[in-house]
């Protein structure tokens, strides 16, 4: 591959640190399904950060996360509440539908949801028992465009979940991009405690693999581990995901690696905008979205990969640049001089 | 009950000679499962309004009928294109989701699909794998806000269905209704040729119970059997579906009744708009969407039973007056007088 | 049809009184989905034989009804315990299945399920979480193959499950016959306390089609409607149930039908043995299954319709003969007379 | 841990190369979702050993790739044939109901299935469309008791199921055990061409993680993505998985590396026998199953783990011991010194 990339955050593989732990820890013997010595250090690295002993679960990938949330969660009448720009909504190939529960969408401009968008959509969907019940509102921090929530914005959810007996599920694939975002002031613990349960993406924050599901709502802890199983999830060699989370979060390199994303994406930003590019929209995170001559972008096609979101006009497009731990500053440099 | 209903087109029983077939069959023994005298009798009889010997199956329900043909029909992976206005969206909790499949919905003002709208769809829904695939369009005649289709538009379904590999089902709740509306021009035998797979909606059109739902497009039909089974639809006494559409085919009942309920229709409809009153859309079925002054519409409804479908303004609202086989002419002269 | 048919109990039509309500309340509008005057006065004519005021739902038929109770009962990593001869294990087309849980037979000669069989049953599924949990156990009465359940029996099933946290599902499909049966010693009341939910079979005691679901643990009742509506069981016309089972019910028809259909089946294996032949079980309900030579069978199949079970031995075959609330008891002294 | 382990072939992390190319090739940049060099070299260096150019996929799990291959190959009322033994009946949480499909397990000594069985299992299940579908035979080698399958074996089964309209599934976990076993006669050509989808097991013959699914029948090929998508296995990082595979196949190591897992268990079988142990089977692949007297046991698991697979008599057990390819001979040498 000559061309640089920026079509996402996972096109290297991880942290040096996390394969020098899998080679010194290799023929050690260990007990099988995530009972390991890594995923049990792993687990008490992860709670220092939260207020609470929260049981937290490993698994391969994100869909695999959603499809086992909700399996776990819901009866099969209950239905999902999100925004139509979700994950679950535009790119698990129907994978909740799958497990028979119903995704209701919400139209949403910026990826997010609001305590507005959720009443109105359980007032259009209260005509019962005609129609499935909203149970568990998902969203995604950072969203799928990349922007982030504040925290006045998460409690507000919060709160208006907890009023209108819904669960709160956090998508956190890219939550390390989100919580190290410059306008961001949530935490983790803010978010186990505005949750119900939520994810901790491994796999776009310098992990080769693995997401760590924490659930903070007890009730949500009942025999999830027979999800876990039955949906595939379950590793023999546990220890995989357990080495993963356990080096991003023994020295914090989980929020180091996703505050280099978000600079490197706040970099190219500011270096499109310095050369009179538009943004369709702020970068919050680790995801650009900014408006190109079709013309230059023929050409920097010939040194850097990159995703034509969508056509802006006859000469323009929209493209995606996404950043991530493993960004090269250099390439940055010559993205910006290229343009 | 002293008020009079028009709530729905199901508040009354069934057309006076199904209960006579059925009196007068009663000790008659016969087989099970479908395969009666009768049942088969009534595909007979629907059978010569079409130009095929289509296999045809009877059922208790409409939702039960959509469950079945979507779990027949569709792979797992595989999504279905609906309006968001369609009863498998809003009025069947969930039904088709907990068979595994997306319902992709396409906003729709007249509840009716477009060979525009399900193009705009389709693109939208090309990012395979990571997106279910659309693989059958749901349109229903008449459409749950009682608009009809005409048969150039049908065709047009079809034509865009066939060039993107996509099946065809037209759900016929009310289909009686659209057939015979004033402003319809098509026929059943249009109905079989120009969709993979229909059903003719009994229970609205003088039927106690039972849809008939025809597979025109014959890789439908393979094991369609097991299915009907499998979601519980296969009646012991299968002689109760065919005795009532073997009366309603019989004499062409079927479309008397159905011309009954739309005549009532356009008569309250008339009788409205000559009192000074507004419909939010021209009554095409027997559907009737009235906005009426909200103290007119407490002293109606000492009389009279209706839906009061949304809040139109501060002083007015939006109702629903449904009109029915059985809907006692005198009744809508008395409506009519009372407003 | 010439022949008589001894093939099932489902040939004839129903009561004749049934038929007679039908006629005679068919014009009045009646509120739909259940909530008619004569689903409500069905379900407070079957609570008079009942401890409880208990929610009760009609549905059309035992597979839906079996579906029901799955689906709104368990979550997905929960287990279904039955016989192997169980309906649902051979009977249904995998449709507790296709709601995607687990059943795990359990051999059984006689159709029944025993405290034993459970217990050794929950310690072969108990390597959690790599096995699906049991969680409900599902017996017929009468079973499948006609034998009925003793009041020690069922208390003793009861106590197993309240003490490994089973639920417990009787399918009464046939309970008319089985609470009849000269050996029972159970009745309505009995059931109701017994188990956490079961269900009153009409369609085999004298009704056109349905089937009445008691749920007497409060905890399954909890959003059970949105399940009926979900699996497509919510009939428009719900008077058509409730009528059924107000009839049945108004002055005992449904135990009185189901006497006689047990007197039947005694008189038929009396005079089968009578006549020489041997039955493969005691005759404790409404099903006979007799050894008899097979060129008699032939002879007997030009006047009577039966099921030949299988094969018992070169010149012998075993058949099921089934009587009804409609057997005819002429019929019964021919059959004999013949043999 | 201080205890030498016998438990599985999963306690230990990978071969050493795979994590020496890990390294190498950490910073490279790559396509995701499986589309990167490493797996399409992967793919490459298995189908060497095949005799058509068969699409491979890799995923995390066998679980996951029983899950997503039943769910792609089967329509929702056909159903699967396994011995009771079978993983997917006793060892996946009720996966394969999940996706809503019927397993009809058939009794089994030795973990393997016969024509005769299979045979036996479709006369049994023929009472069509009451009954679900046989579909997919699903068979294991090595099974999950250590047992292999000969050529001959798994021919006339290819041809029962030919014959039978049947599809041929085989899981492979154990497959490397199973074609290095002394006794076998199979190739891995053999598997592709007897079978009509078949999968090899990475993670238990020196992969950190992952198996390889290969189609050989093309029907079940179409759109077989959008399930590896949809079961929440399409890795964003699948470099990890192709890595495995590349290394496991570059140098016949997942050959030499199983052949290594069975000579031990060769070794501790052997080295059973002359000490005056008994086995409950003969070994023929990596696992073996001894009876022990519990004394001795006892004495045995201050130094060893194994698993007590159950009681044999008052005073002796069975256990499992299982060897893999990181078993260390100087512990085989120290168990049987000890015993």
């Amino acid at each position: 591959m000559e061309k640089y990339s920026f079509l996402d955050d996972y096109s290297e593989g991880c942290q040096a640190n996390i394969l020098e732990a899998m080679q010194s820890t290799n023929m050690a013997q260990q007990s099988a399904y995530g009972n390991d010595d890594y995923s049990n250090l792993a687990r008490r690295l992860i709670r220092k950060h939260l207020d609470g002993d929260f049981p937290i679960y490993f698994v391969a990938g994100g869909t695999l996360a959603n499809i086992i949330i909700m399996s776990s969660t819901l009866k099969s009448h209950e239905a999902v509440i999100a925004a139509d720009s979700g994950h679950i909504v535009v790119r698990e190939t129907g994978a909740i539908e799958a497990t028979g529960h119903k995704i209701i969408t919400v139209p949403s401009d910026d990826g997010k949801l609001t305590p507005e968008s959720i009443e109105h959509t359980l007032a259009d969907n209260a005509h019962f028992p005609h129609m499935a019940k909203p149970r568990l509102v998902y969203i995604s921090n950072a969203t799928e465009t990349g922007t982030v929530y504040a925290k006045s914005e998460l409690s507000a959810l919060s709160v208006i979940c907890k009023s209108n007996d819904l669960l709160l599920l956090l998508d956190g694939a890219r939550l390390g991009a989100a919580l190290t975002a410059n306008i961001s002031d949530l935490t983790l613990k803010d978010i186990a405690e505005l949750t119900d349960i939520f994810w901790i993406g491994g796999t776009k924050a310098g992990a080769l693999i693995g997401e760590a599901i924490v659930i903070t709502n007890p009730k949500l802890a009942i025999e999830f581990d027979f999800h876990i199983k039955q949906r595939g999830a379950l590793l023999a060699k546990g220890r995989l995901l357990g080495l993963q989370f356990t080096e991003l979060f023994k020295d914090d390199l989980f929020f180091k690696n996703s505050r280099h994303a978000n600079l490197m994406a706040q970099k190219l930003s500011a270096g499109l905008i310095k050369n009179g590019h538009r943004l369709i929209a702020e970068t919050q995170s680790n995801q650009i979205f900014a408006i190109m001559p079709n013309d230059l972008l023929a050409k920097l096609n010939k040194r850097f990969s990159f995703y034509v979101w969508r056509k802006y006009n006859e000469t323009d497009s929209v493209i995606r640049l996404v950043t991530s731990w493993a960004t090269d500053e250099n390439k940055v440099s010559e993205f910006i001089a290229a343009i």
